[in-house]
């Protein structure tokens, strides 16, 4: 067995900050006053769904991807995804000149699907259950024809490539009190935590979560990953089976706040989101959001606060629908 | 009858962007590969649709209501708009502890009303048909009650603070061989020709205009403000009964081209910027990127190429309607 991999750094951070800047946009950080009076609290939104490929995750793939030796790629990459890590790892696969294939449950998301192709990828889904079944027939893959492995999430490199969006947040927004990140995996939010407790201690992470796939409570109290035994959720994006290892071990350590949300409070967020940030986001972008709405009703409303607005490659007839039953300002 | 105002500066245009920044979003230029592909060329898109009240006119709106002295501030402003001039000046009279009333045709997007009375101006739709009477009624208030009157176009200070947008995109863009500029009465268009005529003159200026309000060929040609004929547009903010004195003037030494286009392109190219581009626009803040349309059409397809969405503040029926009738990417 591997020795467990070590935590990213800092100056891994900001080395992948340094090697990613020419290839990803630096997202903006978006106020509203509509959206601070709506909620009641003060917030910044960084704006990842306005990230190349519609999310966050071409961060920690890049950063991945552009560490790998030459036998590595020559051997093909493979990665599991419920559509933006696999969005992510065709872009930065394509720039690299990898061959790389994506194995998705049958119910991802239709357009991720389609855009991971249009990328390059080779897209696999046939007989793919769920995101579990994802992984396991991804290292079977792994096992028969020796293609190189890139986590979605579970990876320094990777948290390190997440971590790049919260130092830039902070150094637009030095002064959050708490920063909303969304959470499944866990390689957002521990690269939020790297990022912040190195040169912003003061800021309070608040991991949010699907009620249906909430794991984070769980993982935390028994000190190893454990799988959800939700309902399922509409926030496709945070479908994992269990937090990743390595990124349990950094979000213990950073003893984040956890908020668990139902799914109509995501899509209301989403609503919010377009009405007065006037941006499209897709659930999992929104979720964030939605967390800092519960922690207002419940009489925090301190801030500013940072939200992770972690992508926008929604399904457009969820898109549609949520917009069309939502009100104008 | 005062002279004729002098033009401003490219000096008077880097004033005001230092003046401003405080106050507004420095707003991202983004771009989209899926875009790209979509339209035939590349695009380089200055999202003021994310400026603060939604659009480019709350910086020249800033910029004239700064420089009023305490008596002209005193005597309480006036302004004539379709919306987005209202909700800039609405915004800066605030900032500037000013009262304010705005004219808007009874016709008048209702979120844009709302929102400026939300900001604290006292907005008259009364018995106001059309732009052209908002301007009359605007005129007899102004003699009535000494109001001062905030002119939502041409006027040598809101040019000053329009050409702000098109310094800001330059200044990340410098290789835009021709950038696509929305144009009704003509203030976001001079300030263009001004930022680019001093310090990119190989960037070519293309004004877009609906066909039901196009009004510039014929004033160019006639060398004063005509008014339009058309059969109106559902481009609500490219509604000005004719361009500008001195926009026209300054439009004319700049010898920009001129694309008209239907509203049905215009809707179209809200849905484009919607799904590419995960951004909320109102149509005038599309109708540029249908002029890009329109001219990669004819063989013109040389680029990077830069597009000003001007602004969001749609009608959020008509939003979730364009919407619900686009095919996702």
């Amino acid at each position: 067995m591997p020795p467990p991999p070590s935590e990213p750094s800092l100056e891994d951070a900001y080395e992948a900050a340094t090697a990613l800047a020419p290839h990803i946009v630096r997202t903006p950080v978006l106020g509203s006053r509509d959206l601070d009076a709506r909620l009641g609290v003060s917030v910044r939104a960084k704006a990842e769904s306005l990230q190349i490929t519609g999310s966050f995750k071409v961060r920690g793939a890049l950063n991945r991807i552009r560490t790998l030796d030459q036998a590595e790629r020559d051997r093909g990459l493979i990665t599991v995804s419920a559509g933006n890590a696999a969005l992510g790892a065709a872009y930065a696969a394509q720039l690299h000149g990898c061959a790389l294939t994506v194995v998705m449950a049958e119910s991802a998301v239709r357009e991720k699907r389609a855009a991971a192709a249009a990328l390059g990828a080779t897209v696999v889904t046939e007989g793919v259950r769920d995101a579990a079944a994802a992984f396991a027939l991804a290292r079977r893959l792994v096992a028969e024809r020796g293609l190189t492995f890139i986590h979605p999430f579970d990876d320094p490199m990777v948290v390190a490539g997440a971590a790049t969006a919260t130092l830039e947040l902070l150094a637009e927004c030095p002064d959050i009190t708490r920063l909303y990140v969304p959470c499944s995996g866990g390689g957002l939010l521990a690269g939020a935590a790297i990022a912040t407790r190195a040169i912003a201690g003061h800021v309070e992470l608040v991991a949010v979560q699907p009620l249906g796939t909430a794991t984070l409570a769980a993982s935390l109290e028994a000190g190893r990953p454990v799988s959800h035994r939700g309902t399922g959720t509409i926030v496709d994006a945070l479908t994992a089976p269990m937090p990743g290892e390595l990124n349990l071990r950094i979000i213990s350590s950073a003893s984040p706040g956890i908020r668990t949300v139902t799914d109509e409070a995501t899509l209301a967020a989403m609503a919010d989101v377009a009405r007065d940030l006037r941006l499209i986001v897709e659930p999992a972008g929104a979720i964030a959001v939605a967390g800092v709405k519960a922690d207002v009703a419940d009489g925090r409303a301190d801030g500013p606060v940072g939200v992770l607005l972690s992508g926008s490659n929604a399904s457009w007839s969820l898109l549609t629908d949520v917009l069309r039953d939502s009100r104008p300002r």
